[in-house]
């Protein structure tokens, strides 16, 4: 009974993933991670944890002390975020251009907020009369927002955003997983009261740790939400004003208690995510952020200009197209998903397929984080062009590479 | 603006840990989460997710096809279970034991459940009797409770609350993060609807993956809530009949359909925290499950001997405590925290310290997993025996080392 088949330590193929991330990570990163344990209160590792916030606040951009990490994917993140900020009945305000809008309101909906949304078409981003004109009608507690959605390759300029919220009495999120530390995201300059982010795309590691910064005026919003946790309750706490955060796991100001100088036990720290996180960080800053984001903004454009090289269509508006992902149109007469198993099975590279309006439609290619790098560009564009060869589409042979080479060496 | 001091590279110094948990990593599970990464969809990446499913049956003895991963603490795992449950206004039992019970009630609380609560003076459990007494008056919905209690270090025995709950159509969720692989635990046998666990403890990974079980029961009350989510939404797909589930993140409906054969998108899985939670389960049962409770055993036994032999009284009912987890009674006129302050810093070894109305009161031993041996019984003995007597408190000098190497040669 129970009998399970035998099976051998984990081995892994290479791969190199040039999809919308997850990516390869950073093989520092990896070896932080296997670093053997110390304990949760361990002045190393409440330390490490410091650390941690002062690097996240150099990636994010901010002198928000509550700069730090949620144990879990990005979409934990999101969702620490909405459950900790919007109590039932809030009004916010989803203006959404792919999926990860239509995600954001699914969040929203489940932290029983009254979402409004407005759209553009895929592939097309919101002007900021757009959002003002939104934030007038609804009158919104709250505005949500991805910055980029790999779904479409879009990247939301959000620049003005954060000025017509405070005039408006909005608070500002947005979610950064997909494009922070390849595209510039300025927490403070914005006037972003959360972000959110993950390892997986521009930051060179594994899912599994969100690291998010959240402003003084979120801190508030969150403080007067507090419910102390029965076992740990003792005289001297006081529960906020404000409906309870109707979480345990996500309620940002429990975690906020033991991230700071409190210490007050919550979770079992993730350490090996932690050191993960933090290594994800340390080699950000090690390379700068303005050097981080010129790198992904160069490969990006070398693919870019191999592809159409190629003679392929690129998917969007590309003006506003996310440095570290280009989606890419399957030509007529060519089976994408064929295309992508050629190229898994015979390159072992991987590139993204698409959801929703655009499934079937679009390849998405990344290159972003580690793989942000002129062998991967090469190596993608080569194999790319070969499979498709070999299923009877007729590139300009070679066009590819030079348009990639002339990009590197123009 | 925003600089950041640069920072080296993780190095954590070496530490024993032999707390109540988070304990030291077997190197093999480090190993395993160094390896690089795959793609979520990558045909070896879904062969590892459903090598998991089938280890981790054979780690909580079941036949459930729901045997997964939550992405996130023991404490996710716990809040994913309760979350998907409880529908707000269900009543729910908990007995409390200890610090954990106490967790149970506030996570239901969060999930607005009716909570009620029977308890016992911390170090001892419950009968069979009382359980029954409480369901007839409380007519819940659902028992909720821990196995293992490490703020006590109780082993609650839970042998027959199944057959009890079957009778009075309750569903049956016990949290085994401190117990599991350390003790027996039967899931199938002993009727449970849900069980949760982590990495952490005896399993000898790192906090951030919570290895579920579901019964069927547990799944058709989770279906019944199904709520397709926004963006990835089709025809095909319908809403189920019961109040939906409050969080995405949790859902446990979408994690179902996430890891079965629909391969429906949800979060991103954590891949390194997979690796590791593979090797665990893997390596436990090229062990075995009977072999590790009893190495579990046999080791918590020799602490427990030797601790007694130093002249060190115990705490609790000792019948009932853990086989991983001691609690130590502090003696008078020795400052608990200055013992492990030296023990942290001169030998590099931690215990633990207690919470609540235990606290100051004792010092929690552990031993379990990769910790779970002589050399770490040993070391922790002798050290324990010289801080000691450095601070001025008389032992009968080496009997504590005899007592152990008595166990193990006995």
């Amino acid at each position: 009974m129970f009998e399970v088949q035998p099976c051998s330590a984990i081995n892994p193929p290479h791969r190199l993933l040039m999809g919308p991330g997850p990516i390869n990570a950073d093989p520092r990163v990896l070896r932080a991670m296997s670093s053997q344990l110390i304990g949760q209160y361990d002045p190393v590792m409440t330390g490490y944890m410091n650390e941690v916030m002062a690097l996240y606040r150099g990636v994010f951009r901010t002198e928000n002390q509550w700069t730090m990490l949620v144990d879990g994917t990005s979409r934990a993140g999101i969702e620490a975020i909405l459950l900790s900020a919007i109590r039932p009945g809030d009004k916010v305000l989803v203006p959404v251009f792919g999926r990860f809008g239509h995600l954001l309101c699914e969040i929203a909906r489940r932290c029983r907020a009254d979402v409004h949304t407005i759209d553009v078409p895929w592939g097309e981003v919101f002007s900021a009369q757009q959002i003002e004109d939104a934030i007038k009608r609804v009158k919104p507690r709250l505005l949500l927002t991805v910055q980029g959605d790999t779904s479409t390759t879009m990247l939301q300029p959000l620049q003005e955003w954060g000025e017509i919220c405070r005039r408006h009495g909005v608070l500002f999120y947005t979610d950064a997983t997909a494009s922070l530390g390849g595209n510039v995201l300025e927490t403070d300059a914005w006037g972003l009261d959360a972000v959110s982010a993950g390892l997986q795309k521009c930051l060179g590691g594994p899912s599994g740790s969100s690291p998010i910064t959240l402003s003084a005026e979120m801190e508030a919003v969150i403080r007067a939400r507090k419910c102390v946790e029965q076992g740990i309750r003792t005289g001297d706490h006081q529960d906020g004003e404000d409906e309870m955060i109707w979480s345990n796991y996500f309620d940002l100001g429990m975690v906020m208690d033991y991230w700071g100088p409190e210490r007050l036990n919550h979770h079992t720290e993730a350490t090996s995510m932690l050191f993960a996180a933090r290594e994800c960080a340390r080699i950000m800053l090690e390379e700068g952020m303005d050097n981080l984001i010129a790198r992904h903004e160069l490969h990006g454009r070398a693919m870019l200009n191999g592809i159409q090289g190629m003679g392929l269509e690129v998917f969007g508006d590309i003006r506003h197209k996310m440095n570290n992902v280009l989606g890419v149109v399957i030509p007529a007469g060519v089976h994408g998903e064929e295309v992508r198993q050629r190229l898994l099975n015979d390159f072992h590279i991987e590139i993204g397929t698409s959801f929703g309006p655009l499934a079937g439609k679009i390849w998405r290619i990344g290159t972003m984080g580690y793989n942000a790098r002129k062998d991967c560009v090469l190596q993608t564009l080569t194999a790319l062009e070969a499979v498709l060869n070999r299923l009877g589409f007729a590139t300009t042979q070679g066009a590819a590479m030079q348009a990639a080479w002339d990009t590197y060496e123009g």
